[in-house]
């Protein structure tokens, strides 16, 4: 498999971000720069980088400029998060061209992340849309805690559909969904994602899934996806992003795992496998510990020998 | 959650077998009843507690007469895996009404594992057959290698789909397909089963799935078979059942991950989930190591607070 533009989903990876924001091991800049580029040789469509929060709250993106600057032109297939318009300032003043901004569908979670309620996010959100465009900058937005919230329990369909129609209509471009800590299932993912996917069709919205694998569903939810119709998907190389407490416990899906999943199932990715599998190990000896992904340990199945169609 | 005869899905859990088989550790048969009876308590359908193959080719089940016969009357909801005739005397022997054989849809695993041609095992599942239907013991078969084999690779549908229809016209009352080595993905689930289902259609046979999470498509193929139409699956406590050089790698799909999925998708298992929660934490103790399952790690979603049909 060679890494190609010919794609049926888009996989985003976050391990730079929401992977290692939340590992106990302190990478370099170095580290971070040679895992940005590993992932971007493999042919993911794109990384993101880090984010520009404050150092105070979130220390291990404190470099984030720094990795930025370091990449080069390679920064231009990277994104990045950012929470408010300040962190556009910082983004945009180290040349990127491509930014992530983030609401909570529940109240108490975009309180406890942002200090305010989704109505000010949504709002700043509006002034950075508005900037983003006038710069040529391409904005994507996710919608955190979009199947559930560890605070408030339910998240109500209608708030998720309501936030996914508003940032549609500020201009973001790609609107994710975000299952921040791993208790969507299938039929719930299939039912948000299609319903989210009525809501912004035919205003030239691509609309993704990020998705926690903290209790066994990530992947059969990526699946689900899949199936009504999302084409773009976060994942983290090694599948690192869950608590530090607990690493092997939770964390996003693996890009890996995602891939091997997809490409056998003859949805083409554009992502070479076996490139994706040498990062992971290589992010693993780096992290100094194991990581989630399973492939990489029990090793791919060869494509020529396992052939989907033949049952 | 209460254990209940209600169910949509019946699990069946392997761990004392298919588990413990390729476990490093060695747990005493003081244990393996004590695991035997947590699970059902909890309300599993049927427990795979053990195997009569030749104590010389697998040590760690040379206990099984022994587990059944301090089991008393709960074995009555136990099953256990014969390699032939041989072990089905000593399955009855010890008082046992449920046995289920296997034969391998790739002619290379059936010799590596019954020293046998695939028509050679038919035949001995037949003569087990013709005696289980006079003493009134109900069969299984598993399909072994039935997405594609370690030493194959691929194994054509048309093989696996002449397997099921053989087995159900020798009076097998429930028919397994099993991903041995974990290589499946949704989309050959789906096929595979709704191919059976056509196949054994009419007939009174249970359909039903074995598999394993070996590249963390597990989760996502058993959802694949519930969609299409399946209704019995194979699962392991704690998700034990790997290779014991890499256990954390490998094994069946947990019973408690299963489990959660299925019900938080408003699918009735019968099972009590805080039960098989407990019985996983106690089972890793025993072992001595961690599992792989997530939701004992990550908790289990309140179902008041998350319900499905809030989005």
């Amino acid at each position: 498999m060679t890494h190609s533009e010919e794609r049926d989903v888009w996989v985003v990876d976050v391990a730079p971000r929401d992977g290692l924001q939340n590992d106990p091991a302190e990478l370099t800049v170095d580290d971070k720069v040679e895992l940005v580029r590993r992932l971007l040789a493999a042919g993911v469509y794109r990384v993101e980088v880090g984010s520009f929060v404050s150092p105070k709250w979130v220390p291990k993106m404190a470099d984030t400029d720094e990795v930025v600057r370091r990449l080069g032109p390679a920064a231009g297939r990277c994104t990045c998060l950012i929470p408010n318009e300040r962190g556009y300032d910082r983004a945009v003043a180290v040349g990127l061209k491509d930014v992530r901004t983030v609401v909570a569908a529940s109240a108490t979670m975009n309180r406890k992340n942002f200090g305010c309620e989704p109505e000010d996010t949504l709002a700043e959100i509006g002034r950075v849309a508005r900037r983003a465009q006038a710069d040529g900058v391409r904005l994507w937005a996710v919608v955190a805690t979009a199947f559930g919230c560890p605070f408030e329990g339910r998240v109500s369909l209608g708030t998720v559909l309501d936030l996914v129609r508003r940032l549609a209509d500020l201009g973001v471009r790609e609107v994710l969904l975000a299952d921040t800590t791993g208790v969507a299932v299938p039929p719930q993912v299939a039912r948000l994602c299609e319903a989210s996917l009525s809501v912004v069709a035919g205003m030239g919205i691509q609309l993704g899934i990020h998705l926690h694998n903290t209790r066994n569903t990530g992947y059969a939810n990526a699946f689900a996806a899949w199936q009504v119709g999302i084409r773009l998907m976060d994942a983290s190389l090694g599948g690192i992003g869950g608590c530090p407490f607990a690493p092997r416990a939770t964390g996003n899906i693996a890009t890996e795992d995602l891939v091997h999943m997809l490409e056998r199932s003859g949805i083409r990715t554009g992502i070479d496998l076996e490139a994706l599998i040498r990062a992971s190990d290589w992010l693993a000896d780096r992290l100094g510990h194991g990581v989630p992904s399973l492939v990489p340990k029990a090793g791919p199945v060869p494509a020529e020998v396992y052939a989907v169609k033949g049952g």
